[in-house]
């Protein structure tokens, strides 16, 4: 790797890209399983296939390792639930919900710790997870069917996403009722929050009929 | 208080409990404002007008008092929103969820530390706030108007929690909306989702035209 030649070098960036999100996935891993306390440099080195020489390269801190890990676990459910801006809003709103509870059937452990304060939270922790709120209430904002969000429609769709996360996490601990279930459950109650709230700012609500279909 | 006469002993375990839930309380409001570690017994002992050796007496470590400040907070949380059972249900759900806003109005800072993890989570801190959060569902599902709670209506009032502690965390980050709009928005969400709920389980539902009622 010292002596890289020019034509490799895009290559080895990548590999070198490719690396860190395995160290990322593997340090995830262990503070998902374990408290901040009980994870060492050595632990996430051994799960990784790494020397702690290259993990110190990239994360000079636990600290800087614990908030990039944390980071990525955000960012893989927003890339997951991510619906590109061609497909129709309404449809946006029903597949990035299905996706979501995909996310939480399969990565239920990572969901949980990130959600329900299972990694421990410090105050950029915390940040980290309030801006993974933020950005999904904004794909909310930019499928509904209105002018214009107001501050009650804004604290409808903040309360749906406390909705989704709680029956998400409650699912976790009981596996039960069905995510088809929830699914249809989470549809009616942000049809139900948004209409309620846009009536209350006095917003037109023609519109909103059926932002999101609450059965198939 | 070293010489004590027994017809004075029940008020000087009055003034002991007294003395404990100042201590408490001075701490609580220690751990609200800053974190964990920057809290330390001095502190406490000084903010509560008390002795070192008194808080040693009551709470051996640090840990112990943070633990039982943290449950002192949920409970009156649980003491503030409780209405006697001689209260009809559907009143009973009205003004609990009044007195939950009102609370939130007034003790916000307390409030955003113990449901939005400000005070710091460990395994045991959110022991408690989630013995919180099934203590008000066994309430809510004691003032339903159902023959019986399914996994799907559970799901519903876990969800709902959830999404009334998300637009109070909201609200007193943005100061928006009224907390009348808060309320009657709970109290239409409540509904739509038990309906929902008890429509997907096929329970009787007629029962259920307006079990909050959301305006007044």
């Amino acid at each position: 790797m010292k002596a890289a030649r020019p034509a490799r070098v895009p290559r080895q960036r990548l590999e070198l890209e490719v690396r860190r999100e395995q160290l990322l996935a593997a340090a995830f891993d262990l503070f998902v399983q374990r408290t901040y306390d009980e994870v060492g440099i050595e632990d996430v080195a051994r799960a990784a296939g790494a020397s702690k020489g290259l993990l110190y390269h990239y994360f000079p801190t636990k600290k800087d390792l614990y908030r990039a890990a944390v980071q990525r676990g955000a960012d893989l459910l927003l890339e997951r639930t991510f619906m590109p801006p061609e497909v129709p809003p309404v449809e946006r709103l029903e597949r990035g919900l299905a996706a979501y509870f995909d996310y939480v059937e399969e990565h239920g452990a990572a969901y949980a710790a990130l959600m329900g304060s299972g990694v421990g939270i410090d105050a950029e922790v915390a940040a980290v997870v309030e801006a993974t709120r933020v950005e999904i209430a904004d794909r909310i904002f930019g499928a509904l069917p209105l002018p214009h969000v107001d501050v009650a429609v804004r604290a409808a769709v903040r309360g749906w996403i406390g909705f989704v996360e709680a029956i998400a996490l409650d699912w976790l601990r009981q596996g039960q009722p069905t995510i088809q279930t929830l699914r249809d459950l989470a549809g009616a109650v942000l049809t139900a929050a948004i209409v309620k709230a846009a009536g209350a700012s006095a917003s037109p609500i023609e519109a909103l009929a059926d932002p999101v279909k609450t059965s198939r």
